[in-house]
């Protein structure tokens, strides 16, 4: 166990295990006598990589044949536009649920696109709970979603349940629970939380889907051209990919998806345990909208702020300070945080209380 | 010196010494307690990273005060298109020279924003010199190079005069030469080459162009957004931004971009000099047009090729077959390849006319 306890949002902690292999890689990969990152895109041995990559996303997230995955660059941010222009058909339109900074965005880029339906939002109450989806109309190409909002700490407890086709932001808790596939047309996510580290996009796509956007399409923005060329249609960003491909190897070591929702589960609830009992603090996403990946709290009594900060950075706590649209703290707890380090935090805490309580 | 004699296309051959700083950032970087790769990209020390990178990119390339640099994702492919979306005026025109494979790319997704006129192209020569760009009427926004042409192996020996502003992808010759950024509104190039690992691409942006496209940019895609957020409008390729500072800072301990010319000079001086006294050999790109970076050169007799091929792969060279648009070999020679391994090549070669000249 690492001596910081790392609760970045992200990029953030992935598994030790992990950094030491792509460490190595970077110096030398296993037996091809060059570093990872010298080698060309088209060595069998990358290509073989890629695949991998691929196809255990694919398994990991029990996604049916329809999809195939891509990874690509730009983030969740060019994904934004990525998926409108893929999925938004020419004069038609979709429905947005706008639940916190990423939703809002994905709308602002979707409305280069199309016309955009923003059906449900709890902007007003600073995104502290995820609002009631209801009833789309079926004229909406999909419903977009962000299933977990880092910034806000809230999460669906389930995914909605849509007449129409879901299409995911899920850059912040992708791989962290099982989900029923089903209902997707399109799942994308930045990489740098649960699957690796920055520098590229995963795209989980419903080829069945494709073709019917009716416009021409910039080919690096055109899923057809990407799935066409084995997600290689230019140099793909060869560590990014790779370290992912070390971080689902080791997810799927761990037991899998189920495995490390039980985990994720205890972690939180731990956490949440604490906001809930000290009398000192309070969490700032309701009940029933609490994300297992970051939990949002803050002082009841700001005079305390000093105070606590200097606690927690004692204990080698890292990355706990709250996103400035919603101030206090923010504690991450993404799939490679181990229970330990949400435990240091809830002592933290706890041992506070006993202090200024 | 490496064991392996690393001639690859790009990705490529990097400083060793920036392997090992990169391989040891992955696992602890410097003093900071944790990965490189594991860090918010808002820390204090990932900003002051991006932030040298960006100016020692502006300080190795001698550009004047109006550019700016940015290291955003996509590659040179989505560059195709961002360039335009920025530089090519809604309802305006932009002229493009046709040098190769990547030109063409470029046309084909500029077409996508605007009027493409092709001034000159040499692909009915297989694209094996650069052709003369000439006069560029007034009324194109800009002209578009590719400054060095990585499949077929050649390179403008000067940067064209042009009474419209240059616009230019230089992913394949970028840091290896000295130029004069006076004629150029924009500079850009995917960093696998000379810059570094895969996964980002640099742009040098003259910002007192910009705001004149007179159409609404999707945010990733406009540089005014980019250069706003300092390169970081949303979460950057983290890793190939720090190690391309490490590449960087290593050429300017090289003495810069002249001396690195210098040696440039030398290495393809040696390989071009074994292809023309060569009997077995010819060379693909003509003279006046050959590239300093990529060397394209053939065995007049194929039947040698199956001997030929085993010669280098014994001398542990790596990477020299020839794109299949142009076959035979390519030796790809970027700054950090020595001298060393071009003369393994020119022996293998030398040796190789001995034995069945």
């Amino acid at each position: 166990m690492s001596h910081v306890h790392n609760f970045s949002a992200g990029p953030c902690i992935l598994p030790q295990e992990v950094l030491e292999q792509a460490s190595q890689a970077v110096k030398s990969w296993d037996d091809h006598g060059l570093s990872l990152v010298e080698m060309s895109h088209r060595s069998k041995a990358f290509v073989a990589a890629m695949e991998e990559c691929r196809a255990l996303t694919k398994e990991l997230l029990g996604l049916p044949n329809r999809f195939d995955v891509l990874y690509l660059q730009g983030g969740a941010s060019l994904a934004f536009l990525t998926s409108a222009m893929n999925f938004l058909p020419e004069g038609g339109q979709a429905a947005y649920a706008d639940t916190g900074t990423w939703s809002a965005k994905s709308i602002k880029e979707a409305k280069h696109v199309g016309r955009v339906n923003v059906i449900t939002s709890s902007k007003e109450d600073n995104y502290n709970h995820i609002p009631d989806v209801g009833n789309v109309d079926a004229d909406n190409a999909y419903l977009h979603i962000t299933t977990n909002n880092t910034i806000f700490g809230t999460q669906y407890a389930q995914m909605p349940k849509s007449n129409v086709p879901l299409v995911a932001d899920m850059s912040s808790d992708i791989l962290s629970r099982t989900f029923d596939p089903e209902p997707f047309a399109l799942i994308y996510g930045g990489v740098q939380k649960n699957m690796g580290p920055a520098g590229a996009v995963m795209y989980a796509v419903d080829r069945e889907r494709l073709g019917q956007a009716g416009r021409s399409i910039p080919s690096y923005l055109d899923f057809d051209v990407q799935l066409g060329k084995d997600s290689m249609f230019n140099t793909p960003p060869v560590f990014s990919v790779y370290t992912t491909l070390l971080t689902l190897r080791w997810l799927k070591a761990q037991g899998g998806v189920a495995a490390i929702q039980a985990r994720n589960e205890a972690k939180s609830a731990l956490l949440y345990g604490e906001i809930d009992r000290n009398p000192l603090f309070e969490g700032h996403a309701k009940e029933g909208s609490r994300s297992h990946m970051n939990a949002t709290f803050r002082l009841l009594d700001d005079s305390h702020a000093a105070a606590f900060d200097s606690a927690w950075n004692q204990a080698h706590i890292n990355g706990l300070k709250g996103h400035r649209s919603v101030g206090g703290y923010r504690a991450s707890m993404y799939n490679a945080l181990p229970l330990e380090s949400v435990q240091v935090l809830v002592d933290v805490m706890a041992e506070f209380e006993r202090n200024h309580g």
